[in-house]
């Protein structure tokens, strides 16, 4: 099999949104009138973003989750993507696994592989995805004002505690392990809560380096600060509904964990019950755990109202 | 120096174009109304695509060169571009070198880098550009019609030829060896060339993986076959200008060479001047190698008007 019979088998279906799909030197696609695009692109490398065990399906789906979750921090709609990979080798299984994961949660979200690139390399998948939104009502880091509450969706910090266990750092009972596995291994991308926030959210960010990290992105753009209130936080690491995760290990899953591909957001206290009817609307949880403030300072503060000195750093690639 | 400001010292700069460049979680782009988007991408991988001992600024200039020249084959205007990047260590000589040649080249053709990602891993650079066409004006390769002549761009076969003496099976003058690297190292994106063709030429693709190859593309896209005259391909090898050839390696560096980002296309016979012209235009030769027929057989003819059985097959990387 050939690298044109491999796009063929695994990665060429007709085109339905695209003008030209796969197969020309470039896909050809017509954006909607009064939109703006909304476009981001994601590299993952084994050893660093995955295991070489992990399952391709699985693969498959984060490849394209990460993506997604990077366009449901801005709430656009997921409209078209693009896939590059480089594979050590043809491994008829692998890629088999790989684009059936890929194309369930590409189909989930109604969003079409239009074009790409395979080579042979050490093994690295780089998809780039566009979505789009109304024009002006894109939601950016920038726009927090103090005053704002501070919202998190879904759960944080399970992804980070899988990562502990399979590092060997912490022993988990098996039923909690493959759950946090999966959190870990196949993250939902909030898209449709990020859309539900369109005009209601001032600033939004997703989850990838850790909350503490990518809230601070929202907090340097936006030129705000921060409190945290950490037993608010604390429902937020599934695992601890059934298991008695240990104060400092939960603190640094929750806060610096990553790869929890989560929304955090800003919103303004009147519109409480308008970020709740988007939860709902959306099906997906949000939970309350702080608000902005004017200065530029970002604190944790414990059950007692005093600040926890939690020395966490988000991940960096190259720190 | 971290992930963030090796993105802040190398590749951000004020955007021009974009609503919202590096820095959010997505970019924010509004294409221009009453165009369809033309979009490439394209992955390249240490010792599969570059040697590792290139040079760097070379190296950025190729990368962006190669995709440019997927935008040019469609007669696309070219608008901005996203580079994912995974590095095995942070070399700031390499990334000062890489950057240069990359926006240099960028800045050459008025595309803006408004995304991306950079990771930890083995050498891998992908990146995907975007483009834009006047609605219904993209070239295809699927319009080629049975007597239409068929032209190449520039120079074909000077990159093979320097990879051949790279592998040291070819010795070459060292004039003509620098030459040669040149063209491999720093191809020419045909962008206004492929612009001017608008309108006129009725297929085209760009030659990557070998003139036989690319030209293959367009043929079975069209439903047609074509006929190469020989003699008129060899002054398309620049060094055999000044250096004698041997017959044989002439046919496999200029019909199965790869890595030329020349332009290969076909127009009615009626629009030789209008060809011409557009040559003229864009300050880029163009030769007449042939026509198209209506079987859909792909000839190579001698100067006697036989056919060579030139047994040559284009690049696959995984053939």
């Amino acid at each position: 099999m050939g690298e044109f019979d491999l796009i063929d088998r695994y990665f060429k279906r007709p085109a339905r949104q695209a003008d030209v799909g796969i197969g020309d030197d470039c896909a050809i696609w017509t954006p909607r009138a009064s939109h703006q695009l909304a476009i981001s692109t994601d590299m993952l490398v084994e050893g660093r973003h995955f295991l070489s065990t992990v399952d391709p399906a699985r693969l498959g789906h984060k490849a394209l989750a990460v993506n997604l979750s990077d366009l449901a921090a801005c709430g656009a709609t997921p409209q078209v993507f693009f896939l590059s990979l480089a594979l050590p080798r043809l491994e008829e299984s692998w890629l088999d696994g790989f684009s059936h994961g890929l194309f369930a949660l590409a189909d989930a979200h109604g969003i079409e592989l239009i074009g790409g690139d395979t080579t042979q390399g050490p093994l690295n998948i780089s998809i780039t995805v566009m979505g789009d939104v109304p024009t002006g009502q894109a939601i950016l880091r920038s726009g927090a004002q103090a005053g704002d509450d501070l919202y998190v969706s879904g759960h944080v910090g399970d992804a980070r505690l899988a990562l502990e266990a399979f590092r060997g750092l912490v022993g988990l009972p098996q039923a909690i392990f493959e759950s946090a596995r999966l959190r870990m291994e196949t993250p939902l991308p909030r898209v449709a809560l990020g859309q539900s926030l369109r005009g209601m959210a001032t600033a939004m960010a997703d989850i990838s380096d850790g909350l503490l990290g990518d809230l601070g992105h929202i907090l340097r753009a936006s030129h705000v600060g921060a409190v945290i209130d950490w037993p608010a936080c604390q429902p937020l690491l599934a695992a601890s509904q059934t298991w008695p995760c240990p104060e400092a290990l939960a603190l640094t899953c929750v806060l610096s964990g990553g790869d929890d591909y989560e929304l955090v957001f800003t919103a303004p206290a009147s519109a409480r019950q308008a970020v709740l009817d988007a939860s709902n609307r959306s099906a997906t949880p949000v939970t309350r755990i702080g608000h902005i403030t004017s200065d530029t300072q970002l604190r944790v503060l414990d059950s007692q109202g005093q600040a926890i000195d939690h020395g966490l750093r988000s991940f960096d690639h190259f720190a």
